[in-house]
């Protein structure tokens, strides 16, 4: 395993161009955020994803550059969905008892500007907090303060 | 930069347990794929993609594993739609004229059930081709059949 | 109460135009099928809705004209909403056993075109059917055949 | 028409029960309010529609009762559609300079507890206004103050 890892590193490094490995230096770096327990998943480090949590908000916030854009340069849209679809489940998991979690049952999403810039800041709140569900909305800000997403879920209550 | 990539994977190979250097070959692997052109962005390339398209779908399928899980052990939310979004997208770029594209102005998902399993396929069809607009639904199934989630969402129409 | 509703009718006849005329026994025909159970509800009697139900389906037409028009004389988009959601919520609960009912708990519409024409048709189908929630689709149609929405919904299921 | 009108209303107070003729009355009322022009459309008046508006927000008031019930005997939730839709794309239409209008390309809502009590409150807010289209979110209240619906749309903007 170990040697074929670094087989497969040499030969991205002989054929990659600047930009591949740049990309590739960011991926790694983003497993070992993992590896340090800096993020709890993989995902989650891949995307160098700093948290700030407290009883209203989550918000999360990541570094942008090719490695997560889609086709047109700019942050693919899943991309931009996978982290308020994370930031709004910490929410609700946060503000869980021991022994429940929070499952996304429905997530919508609104575009309103593309994702550019050096990085993207999520921020989750509460909608509405039940015995069974969540609501809860998510915004998405560039560095120049302009709004990339709007979006709202509703999340599961269930028994771990 | 060659030689920082090597330091740096030195230090995950060695700090990292199996499941860590998985993850790092299935990333590392990932970006070749990109390096190759076997896939056009790093985020094809990393979950893997294979897509299949025709004038009336575009079905992609990825492998599944720890790499892409959130905290419960099964396929981020957000990676199920990332997925979605690319071939709902692909399709969308595939049916426009030369000079024109499509980007995601809402997206609208709904989790069915959870991602577990070796692979997911999803697949995108048509709902509505406008002069503006396309709507275009999504429906995302696990090896075994059972459908991961259900999508739709509003493309625009952009002269790139 | 009788001879108040015979004054209120006497005012309104005294004061409307031919098109508040016809919005009026419109309306009165609509209480009319609900009294005759023609329809169960208020709102589907209003609507003058004709259903069609099976196992794979539910589908409902309803006439057009001004008194469900909004500011721009096309068909308000909350009733297109409203009878979408009315064909999803018949099929789910027509699909549960005696003592259980569907609620909606969310709802997404795509508006495709602008509703004209003489009726409208919305066709619901299951889309997932599961222990705690239903998922349906659901498209709205024109006269002419035009597609004018389509919806998608999560259920829930209750004990009544 | 007039003579046929008083006709149909004779037959339903034959036939009615007090309920059917109190709907009948809460209908014909809201036909005047359109005759009157204290509403702008019929499906304004029918609900009763009170409405606020601002710069940042529009807000609508209905009167709850049996004529706009579903199955379940709580509003249809058609009609929090209806009322969400409504406010949202006042809104939107306020906020544009003359010649132009924005109707309803997508609408998303949650459903968050059961339309109650004596009345609903609609309130909506602009999440982003560009030069194409509007992100507008809306939440429905009951008299109690609960949340009974949260809702986000995208309008276009079209010239008139």
């Amino acid at each position: 395993m170990k040697d074929e890892l670094r087989q497969l590193l040499e030969t991205c490094i002989e054929t990659g161009s600047k930009e591949d490995l740049e990309a590739l230096s960011f991926m790694i770096e983003g497993v070992q955020r993992k590896i340090n327990r800096k993020n709890s998943t993989y995902i989650d480090g891949l995307l160098h994803m700093e948290k700030k949590l407290d009883n209203h908000s989550c918000e999360i916030t990541i570094p942008l550059n090719s490695a997560i854009h889609n086709n047109l340069n700019i942050v693919h849209g899943g991309i931009t969905a996978t982290v308020l679809d994370t930031a709004m489940g910490t929410l609700a998991n946060y503000l869980l008892p021991e022994g429940y979690g929070a499952v996304t049952n429905q997530l919508n999403i609104h575009y309103t500007a593309p994702g550019i810039g050096d990085q993207l800041r999520c921020r989750a709140e509460i909608v509405h907090q039940g015995t069974k569900t969540f609501v809860i909305s998510g915004e998405a800000y560039r560095s120049d303060g302009k709004k990339v997403a709007y979006a709202s879920g509703t999340f599961f209550i269930i028994k771990k």
